[in-house]
């Protein structure tokens, strides 16, 4: 069980969003009973969901005096949806600050960042909003965090949880980390959402730098099917309510841990990525920089042909250095190395002379697969998860006239 | 029927070189009784097969003197295969040299373009080609532009030829095309070859030129997985036979109609693309310039969940205007305008208030898919043939082990 930080009240509720009837919770509310030092990092897609355009002013707009809280909606993404959209995003955070001042919590709209994740394009129901909102005040306080998650999923297989406990020397403090799925499901889904709250009293500068990078280093390096959608956000409440201030020399191990909680959030989203039975740990060393590293990270992870493979269990050498040929990047081909769950496949320009099928048989059958790309002897280096691409995966994304 | 370019005789055998055996010719052969102009374009990718690397090498040698064949084989696609790929590439043309010249046809190793399709990393086997060599000289003059093209295919499900005659002030002029398939097919197949041969009497540095616009304009407007391989090859062949010399002001039309010529071809690869049911004509218009135009073209065509949603007939114009969010290009998103099939799906940031499922049932049950887009008022303009994604790809790619 993930442990609830100290100083936040969770709710959750079914305000029956979704266009099918599912006795499911599909609204969900973070309040912090004091203002939490906010940090958020948003889809860089054109096209910003309202509720995305909205959490950015509010972020923005509240600066280093913290935010109250986060409002989640599934099942309606309030994406594509005009001013009407961005008018209902506000309406629904008026709802909810209206009834948290009823049971005497002083919370503005403008205290609050809204998160949507479901259907594109249509406008919200604010009735269902109106009709929701009491029970959800009824379960605030009462929902744990797997309840949170839960009311935040659309498609997702599984709740995504992570946690933490870290002892500083002030004492200790909680990491709750919560994630629902990186699938854009039919018909016009979308998509992820991510929060981490903890109890520790951290500088807003700082825990804001910190958790740029613990996305980057998480979030960022992981590829389902390489599509970004219109709602994507994380988001990082630290609210003090433990008493405990992290001190300057206790920074890094504090992204130490948020980072881990985002891995492992990370880790989950590529897991239940839409018809994934694979995950590929990608790790490419020996570039001229990061830079180079990454791009060819991203082309063999983002390649049909070598997703299609690791589904098929097929050690196929030839269209992982095919991608690595085409990534846009100069390096020298004869000093390529391609291993994959610990068996050498390409070396010198030429396969390996190793039996693959007898000694991959078994390590392919099981859900993570290493492969470790050694493109040279720079010192650029970079990591991405992958899943692999499933007759599941086409399923899911073409159902639709049936 | 596509009739073959005056002063150019075809020849293909069957060497066995596919790990099944197959009662289909694998070994095809172009001789010119001229030196003919050459052009050829290849794959970007870092990891080029030993014979685009000889075909490259001796395209340069000939210059304006021009060249006098093309040796293809299907099967084995000496890539990755290191110094003895290359010296295997040199003696299949030394081979196919000393038996023409039996036959009195003075051709050298290096008058030769070699071109290999079919599994990367295994060795050619030598035997096979001394085996077949002399049954390829039989059928020399004795094969038609089909049988041509026919001993160049692997898993294609049908052959790909376009042809013409044009009217020059000097004479008829004829061309013919032909093409084998746009898939890496399991396990590790490659790729993409294409002639064109034409018996006018062009200028050698107007061809080339010709020629590269040409293919930019249609093979490079292509896409099925995005992936490039380390063999893909296009060769344009003018060997002057038909005595007709194209004048300067009669380049302009030749180029039309070898545009011509490559845009069927091109088309046909699309269409029997690996598991391809539908061909998406994408058209982007009104963007600031033709290379952002472009990159939306290429992250449309290519994104995963477009190409699923084709597949399942699906007017998901969700997906459509995310993927050209995420294009990596800036433009004003209300100005964004998406029509499938001759039906506006978006306009002004939002969906039109159109029935698309019943406008759209029929046309997207037809094979070829017109979708148009308007980025704003800009100049910038781009096309792309673009394949969906179907479970027969993921069967295709997959089924390794079973």
């Amino acid at each position: 069980m993930i442990k609830t930080p100290q100083g936040f009240r969770l709710a959750a509720a079914n305000a029956d969003f979704r266009s099918k009837k599912l006795e499911r919770n599909d609204l969900a509310l973070v309040v912090s009973d004091v203002p939490a030092t906010a940090a958020g990092v948003f889809t860089t897609n054109l096209f910003k969901a309202a509720p995305v355009l909205v959490s950015q002013a509010h972020l923005e707009a509240a600066g280093a005096d913290g935010v109250r809280g986060i409002l989640i909606n599934s099942g309606q993404a309030n994406a594509c949806t005009g001013e009407q959209g961005m008018g209902n995003c506000h309406l629904s955070l008026s709802m909810v600050s209206a009834a948290l001042k009823e049971k005497g919590l002083d919370v503005e709209p403008e205290d609050l960042l809204p998160a949507s994740t479901g259907v594109i394009g249509a406008q919200m129901d604010m009735d269902k909003w109106a009709t929701a909102v009491p029970s959800l005040m009824d379960s605030l306080g009462k929902t744990d965090v797997e309840g949170l998650v839960r009311a935040m999923m659309t498609t997702d297989a599984f709740p995504k949880m992570a946690g933490r406990e870290l002892q500083l020397k002030g004492g200790t403090v909680l990491l709750a980390g919560v994630a629902k799925g990186a699938g854009m499901i039919c018909p016009n889904m979308a998509t992820m959402i991510s929060l981490v709250l903890t109890d520790a009293a951290v500088d807003a500068d700082a825990w804001t730098a910190m958790f740029r990078r613990a996305v980057d280093a998480t979030f960022n390096r992981v590829s389902v099917d390489g599509d970004t959608s219109t709602n994507d956000s994380l988001y990082g409440l630290a609210n003090g309510a433990s008493g405990v201030r992290v001190e300057a020399d206790e920074l890094p191990l504090l992204e130490k841990v948020l980072t881990e909680v985002l891995g492992e959030l990370a880790y989950l989203l590529v897991k239940d990525g839409e018809g994934a039975t694979k995950v590929m740990h990608i790790h490419v060393t020996g570039a001229a920089s990061d830079e180079d590293a990454e791009k060819v990270a991203r082309t063999i992870g983002h390649s049909q042909l070598v997703k299609t493979a690791m589904f098929g269990r097929d050690p196929n050498w030839g269209r992982i250095v095919a991608a690595a040929g085409r990534a846009g990047v100069d390096f020298d081909p004869m000093a390529l190395r391609v291993t994959l769950c610990g068996v050498e496949l390409f070396r010198d320009g030429r396969p390996t002379d190793l039996d693959f099928d007898a000694l991959l048989e078994e390590p392919l059958d099981k859900v993570d697969l290493p492969l470790d790309i050694v493109m040279g002897d720079g010192p650029g280096e970079s990591r991405l998860l992958a899943s692999d691409l499933s007759h599941a995966y086409v399923t899911l994304n073409s159902d639709y006239r049936s």
